[in-house]
Parts: structure tokens; C-alpha cells; sequence
């Protein structure tokens, strides 16, 4: 290959609250040489999430916090130029866990390889990947929505959140977004077709949200947490479940919030509501990936399933991006195009 | 009969926080007059349960309020005086909704008829009546305990805690009581069978609660709330379950706790190990009742469970019980002797 440089941005310090750019170090490395049973990609989309920010604390959770000095972690699509795995051939566009860098060699076995005439090969880490089966499991499994109720998203312009209040609508149940502009939230019920969305940033955002669920909330899909979850607490319905997704709110908090203590409230609606409150990740629902895939494959085909991207051009600005996305300033699904497709 | 006068105990004020003897008056009224459909009964036992302190309040929940100077309700085992109801013989013995008072009509199809042959009839207030189907029913459907689990249960030495427990045993999972006295927890280890049990008035509770739990907990069948519960929190596991049933210690409160507010330790908990908290009242699974009645009676004729009653004697004296009861003083079911059985 012509650039033998494997850029990689690593995390050299661990944020207090909001990440800071020298929370992260451009550098350059050498590019991996696959051993057998490897496969050698290049790096073309890098998707950017939520979650990565708890990868950056040293505290214990369902996955290991990125190390100091280490490259950090998220989703990548890139092509192979190398394989020394039976399972790949050069030029084969995949799916795998790269992280921040332009190479990365990876066992076959970690690897999914994508098809490029299914749909743009950027939605394998949206709408036809992490976010996408996200949403299609957590929803269905937890959130069981019915016909005729009303679902509630938070964070609806989202990778997870748009494609939630989509299926909402096709599994026949009404679809509430919250978002945090009006643009967001035009975009949100023109484009994806929501019945309504509200602004959380407005200052009747209480009373706009109550006037758009005049049957109450029976499904409400948590990605975010603080102010928006209050405000939908006493919409909620008895007998509705919360899919707890994501908590955007809270990750660069540095302290509680002050009192008083509104635990004893939640409580006592979990017990009178007879709520139903599941946190998951994707992963506990693995088995269910690939119905997912293929069903949200469909409904894109056919027409009932849109997405929005968010592409950043360039992996030196990641960290910004990332910086930006924890505080709602994407649109869409967030990508950092690493390289060109097809890789040169 | 010879007692023409009805003594019922009716509710003159709300209480704001504790109830105090002035919210409860004992009156004296005639005896109804049984219509067509009817039974008239006699109360023998008054249950006394926590869930009547919700009632005495004037706040929107699953159950209309009792209205100010009207008698206070409650479950009640009778003996069939008069009827005009096809269903029921003068000399029987149901169970029904009398409320706080000497005799009650009732349409047939509230009542149940209960076998004196196959327990004490005391036992339809607790382990084979409401609190013994709400134990059965939350535990199992929601709880959903596995061989070899940890199942910590708050309120152990009590009417549904007590069940849940000793459920947990004969599907094989380890029991591990929460009791407010040395005294309780040694009742519910050597008379429940429970594996362990800790006090949570002891100032070593934490340590004991975890030392009790050395594989963390699986599921938390929640009675109670506030420092039980904020102590259970950090030693569930991942994909634990916490039916919520009741939450005893808020029920008196008349202000929130000072803060932090600690929600987002709660919401980021449910998240990162995947916890499900539900809500849940007895009626949710009515249509499991017969079943579970049947099941109890089975385990308690097998000498696989067991149950202890706090009997008081007199109706006159439900309301200190009552009070009693909100603040752990009952010691096993909390049971009103109203009369003798057979009624005179």
C-alpha cells in the first residue's frame, strides 16, 4: 500500500466530566502486519457513539474502559487489503471493531462482511448495524408496543432513536419524538414520519409533550435521562415499559444532581404504574441480530424505513465530533469518513 | 342475633404522615339488611396490611381513596349469617371485603368460600389468601428465580416476605431475608428455612447484608424501599429482577429525602447491569389465583411452608395494630380477632 502510516488517536488522559481535546493524541504508527487467520482492513467509516464515553472512565461496567495511551475503541467499516483468513478476500468491504485509526488487523472471526449493493456500506454502523439491531431488539423485546399506543422517543433524530419511532409506526403504535432543536424535530416528523416531536430545548417542552400524548406514554425508549425523563415520568401510563438504552444526559456529569433525593418518586410510580424499567445492550439480544438486519434490510427497501447520516470528513476530527455529539450537536447517525471507498 | 349494633371504625381525618388514634373513629351503626343477592356476614378476622395506608391518602393510585368518614376497607373473613345469594348457606365461611366493622353485606360474587378442613381460616387473610397469591405471583412471574440464584427478600418475617422466601427454597434458589430485630431474623431463619438473614437496624447491616450475599443478588423482591433498598443496590448482579410490591418505608413520608437526588445512580444501575424493575399489584394476575391458592395450600400440607400470624384481639384495637404495622412493629401476619368462630 502506498501510505504506510496507520494513524491512530488514543486516549492519553481520562475526562472529568465534558472530554476535552487533550483527552486525546493524534500519533502516527506503524501499520499491522496480519498474522494467520487475520485479516488486514483499511478503515473507511468510523462510527461514533454514545457509549464510547463510558469507555473512557476507569470504572468498572459491561465492557473494559479503553487503557491510557490506547487507541480508542468504535465501530469501523473498511475494506481488506490483506487476508489471511479463509473467510476473506482483498477488497471484501467488513464490519468489525477497529477503533480511531486507519489499519487494523482483526481475526476473521470478528469481522461481518457487508454487502455494498445491499445499501450504502456507511449504514453498517447505523441503521444496518450496532444502532439499528439496538434499536429493532430493545424496542420489540422490551418496549412490546401494541396497536394504537404511544411511544415515546427521546433523542429521535438519532441513530437509535429514528429508527424506534419508525418501527413504532409500522408495528402500528403512534410515535412521539423528542429532539433537541426545531429542525431536528421537523426533520424528525417529515422525514421519518413520527406523529409529532418535541423540542426539549423549548421552554413549553412540559406542555408540548403532554399535548402531543393526550392518551398518556405506554412505551417510552430512554436513551438520555435528567430533564427529558421528568418530564415524561407523569405521562406515563400504568403498565408501560422503559427500554433503558443510553443516558446522554448523565455521562459527563461529575457530581449528582442536587436534592431533594426523587428516588422515592420513581419508586412509587414504578409500584402504583405497575412500570416496567429494563436496561440492555445490544449484545444481549446477539441471537436476534440477524432477524434485525434482515428485517430493517427490508423495511428499508421498501420504503418504510429512512435514515440520516451525519458524516465528518477526516479522523483527526473525531474527537471533536465525539466532543460534540455528547452535547446533541449531530444530526443523524455519526460517521467519520476515515478514507475513500473503494480504498485506494 | 343478639348484637344489634354494627361497631365500625371509620376514617375522620387524613393523616399527613403517621396516622395518629384521632384520624380513626369507632362507631357504632345498625346492621344492614342483606337485598336480594346478598349475604350478610359476620367478621371474624380483619387483615391489617400495608397497602391500606395508600387508601387513607386523597392521591390518584390503583384504588380509590376511602372517603372521609367512611368505614375503612379491608379484606375480612366472615361467617355467613343470611343469605339470599344462591351461592352461600348460613354457617359458611368467606372471605371478602368487610372492611373495619362488626358485619358487612356483600354481593356473592365478591366473596369466596373458604374450607375451615384445609387450614386455619385466618390463613385466607395471608399465606392462603391475598398477601400468599401477591408473594406467588410477583416472585414467580417477575422475579423469575433460577436454581442456585441469590433472592434477597425485605421484609422477611412478614406476610408476603415470609411466602417469598420459602418459594424461593423449593425452586432452589438461596433465600436471604431483610427483618427490622434479631428476633425476626432468627424466626425466619429457623422457622422459614430461609439460608440467612440480616437486620437491617443492626449498624453493620451493609456488611452483613453483603457478607450474606458472597454471590451477589439476583433477585430483590422489594417490600420496603429507602435504606434497605439504596443497600441492596450495589451488590445485584448483572440481569437481576426487582419486583417491586411494596415500598412501606415511604409511606409515611411527608417530604422527599434531602437531596443529591440519586435517580442517575438508579438509572445508570438499571443500564449497565441490565436490571428489570417492575411494578406489580395482586390483581395484575388474577387469573393466576386459583392456581397459586392451590400451590400454597399443597406446599403448606407437604410441611414445605410456613407461616406465622400476629393476632390482636378486639377491633377496637385494629388502629394501633395498623399503626403498628407501618412501623415494622407486627411480627408476622397482622390479624384483627373482630369475633369468635364460630360466630355466636
Amino acid at each position: 500500500m502506498s501510505n504506510k502510516i496507520n494513524r491512530q488517536i488514543i486516549l492519553v488522559k481520562r475526562p472529568s466530566g465534558k472530554p476535552q481535546p487533550d483527552d486525546f493524541s493524534l500519533v502516527d504508527a506503524s501499520v499491522p502486519v496480519p498474522e494467520e487467520g487475520q485479516v488486514l482492513c483499511k478503515t473507511i467509516y468510523l462510527s461514533l457513539d454514545p457509549y464510547m464515553r463510558g469507555r473512557m472512565n476507569d470504572s468498572k461496567s459491561y465492557a473494559d474502559p479503553v487503557k491510557i495511551n490506547e487507541v480508542m475503541t468504535g465501530g469501523t467499516v473498511g475494506q481488506v487489503l490483506k487476508s489471511r483468513s479463509t473467510n476473506f478476500q482483498q477488497g471484501d468491504i467488513v464490519y468489525g471493531y477497529g477503533g480511531w485509526q486507519d489499519y487494523w488487523a482483526s481475526e476473521g472471526k470478528a469481522l461481518r462482511k457487508i454487502d455494498p449493493e445491499l445499501a450504502p456500506i456507511s449504514t453498517a454502523t447505523g441503521v444496518l448495524g450496532m444502532p439499528g439491531v439496538t434499536a429493532y431488539t430493545g424496542f420489540l423485546n422490551i418496549g412490546q408496543p401494541k396497536k394504537g399506543e404511544t411511544v415515546v422517543v427521546a433523542a429521535a433524530s438519532g441513530a437509535v432513536g429514528s429508527v424506534v419511532g419508525q418501527i413504532a409506526h409500522i408495528k402500528g403504535a403512534r410515535a412521539v419524538g423528542i429532539a433537541g432543536s426545531e429542525e431536528k424535530c421537523k426533520f424528525v416528523t417529515e422525514e421519518f414520519g413520527f406523529d409529532a416531536c418535541v423540542n426539549h430545548n423549548s421552554p413549553d417542552f412540559a406542555e408540548a409533550l403532554k399535548n402531543a400524548c393526550p392518551d398518556g406514554i405506554d412505551v417510552y425508549f430512554e436513551n438520555v435521562s435528567g430533564k427529558v425523563f421528568e418530564t415524561v415520568m407523569p405521562l406515563l401510563n400504568d403498565f408501560a415499559r422503559i427500554p433503558v438504552c443510553g443516558l446522554i444526559a448523565l455521562y459527563n456529569a461529575t457530581e449528582l444532581p442536587p436534592g431533594p433525593n426523587l428516588t422515592p418518586l420513581l419508586m412509587r410510580d414504578i409500584l402504583v404504574k405497575r412500570l416496567t424499567f429494563r436496561g440492555f445492550i445490544v449484545w444481549d439480544f446477539a441471537a436476534q441480530e440477524k432477524e434485525a438486519l434482515t428485517e430493517l434490510a427490508k423495511w428499508i427497501k421498501e420504503g418504510k424505513l429512512h435514515y440520516r447520516e451525519d458524516i465528518v470528513d477526516g479522523l483527526e476530527n473525531a474527537p471533536e465530533a465525539f466532543m460534540g455529539l455528547l452535547e446533541g450537536k449531530n444530526f443523524g447517525k455519526l460517521v467519520v469518513q476515515v478514507s475513500d471507498h473503494p480504498a485506494a
